[in-house]
């Protein structure tokens, strides 16, 4: 084991401070990586302040943060994909069973066994996980990824998770050249997602609450936006969506996209309203249209992602910031004060 | 023009009862059909007592029905595939615009233009079109169905609605053989779904809300039966199901179906619960499941789903009934009173 330097709560109420935490120095199949970004997705905080208490209660301390970027610096015996100087990244996850049929068919993310990065029993050392808000993290390589060497690695973090969980479901229901996808919310996930539906190909209309908001989604990639309060607006588009991607987390009318969808149209959620949504069947009906979920990506879709992104040249918007502007971060977070996305510079954390 | 006898609300309020109406002598592509049985579906009661004023407005007088098996008695001189003296049928639709993607795809039931058989505008005659409750129908034969002769013709009359309504999603979901499904809802929709789940090989569960429906839902092909108000069963099938097939149309806990599905299962609604169901996101989310819904099928997998059930020897439970118990009959619909579906032997009708 060795002491790796880190950014943890210490309770649900305390702010996150400087502190070390044991990492085990590799095994055979394990990457150290340094780590050199790491973005910081809405579930750190639900993590941090243990909002999911009922389903997911947090051990502190908590180092929370499955956006990862970094620079291999050691490799075990047997790691044959990685060696010390390559860029790599983690994402949600960090390991799997690997031997059940989810995890046969590459959906690692399916996985009953799953580990997620923070906050999960850790197999090698007992206790939880630790995050990527730290300088180091020692990572099986079946669950490292490559990082193409063209993207900006403070913008390449958020592909980790808010890339992921975007691209994952857009190919999913074969959104491609040709069919015409909304966007509901731009924020961390929604800005991903327009612009990996227009990189695929598709008609992008953005629907948001903030006509504000209509410069920055044309500059992202879409090719209409819609104020959805509008209800002349909205009517206009009755019928004829292939797929709907709603990143909103906040309660809303999830009826009111539904019925903007054609015939076997989707609409998958990525953000989770705490609420139950209020669903007519009538509008399913009529259309054999359907709503689903979606969580990340396998992490063999997830490379996939990351190619993705180096051949279009890919990365998130974001504000980076030092480590110890991270509080203050989770309370503009709350305010959807960023575009789009905080990347967190790790350097910072040497001074600590 | 010549007058059809017919069975018709006069208005909301009304029994239904004997009148006459007028149908088109066929034209060349018409094929007149001598209705020998009629199913009773609750869009029927819906439609007569206008409970739908919002959105399909009763015409009066009403005659519904849209469960039709019959003998052709003319053909129109353009007809190619029916003669006098074939087994007919007739379901929900009489024509469409033939034109658009909808009816390119065979997918009539979502064609823009399509034409219901009951309180639809009359292309022909003007006014609006009157249902199978009559001793004949005038429809073109591109909405004729063929009826195999090895099938009981009261039993096969419920096959035009019930039938293709719990078809159509099984096969878009692709129920198959070592495929687990779930039915929600023993009654005219659910015991179709339970023989088609069954005859295409699946391993059929039952939900239903009384136990004693057990022995019966065993009979009609379910393998097992759980009874949906015991938390410990429901608890015993969570992430199991790949389709579940929820024919409820009055409010239930849908949580607690979507929670059984396994990864990428779906749940297809065919009932229409008046308020909307309440959907908690996470059980989307987690699963990448979906939640949708299913109208009727077009007119090809319509005579597909026929064909099955002349292969399968399959036709619904029905309780034959003469034309003038029809008004008790729906008394009875309300309280679930039938096994399970009502059929009209229309030969009552010649006595009116």
């Amino acid at each position: 084991m060795f002491n790796a330097k880190a950014y943890a709560a210490a309770a649900a109420t305390s702010p996150l401070a400087a502190t070390t935490v044991a990492r085990r120095h590799p095994t055979g199949h394990d990457v150290q990586i340094e780590i050199l970004f790491c973005g910081i997705c809405h579930s750190d905080l639900h993590q941090v302040r243990n909002e999911w208490s009922n389903v997911m209660p947090t051990v502190y301390p908590c180092v929370p943060g499955h956006e990862i970027v970094g620079r291999v610096t050691k490799v075990g015996s047997a790691v044959t994909g990685f060696k010390p100087g390559d860029l790599a990244a983690v994402g949600c996850m960090v390991d799997s069973d690997r031997t059940c049929p989810e995890c046969q068919a590459g959906l690692e993310q399916f996985c009953p066994n799953m580990t997620l990065t923070y906050n999960f029993p850790d197999k090698h050392l007992g206790g939880v996980t630790y995050g990527g808000y730290s300088d180091n993290i020692v990572v099986d390589e079946s669950f490292v990824l490559r990082v193409p060497s063209n993207l900006s690695l403070a913008g390449a973090a958020p592909l980790l998770c808010a890339g992921i969980t975007t691209y994952s479901p857009m190919r999913h229901w074969c959104v491609s050249k040709g069919k015409k996808v909304g966007v509901v919310g731009l924020g961390g996930l929604g800005h991903m997602g327009v612009k990996f539906a227009h990189a695929l190909g598709a008609h992008v209309v953005v629907f948001t609450t903030s006509p504000g908001k209509k410069d920055d989604a044309i500059r992202l990639g879409a090719d209409e936006v819609v104020v959805s309060r509008d209800a002349n607006q909205m009517q206009k588009h009755v019928g004829s969506f292939d797929f709907i991607l709603d990143a909103v987390a906040a309660d809303h009318d999830i009826d009111s996209y539904i019925q903007l969808l054609r015939r076997d149209g989707n609409l998958t959620l990525v953000g989770a309203p705490e609420k139950p949504l209020a669903v007519a069947a009538f509008n399913l009906i009529f259309g054999r249209r359907s709503l689903s979920g979606s969580p990340i990506g396998g992490i063999r879709e997830t490379q996939e992602m990351l190619d993705f992104c180096g051949a279009h040249n890919i990365t998130a918007d974001v504000e980076v910031i030092p480590i110890q502007k991270v509080n203050e971060a989770y309370d503009r977070l709350l305010r959807s004060d960023v575009k789009y996305r905080f990347s967190i510079d790790m350097a910072s954390l040497k001074s600590e």
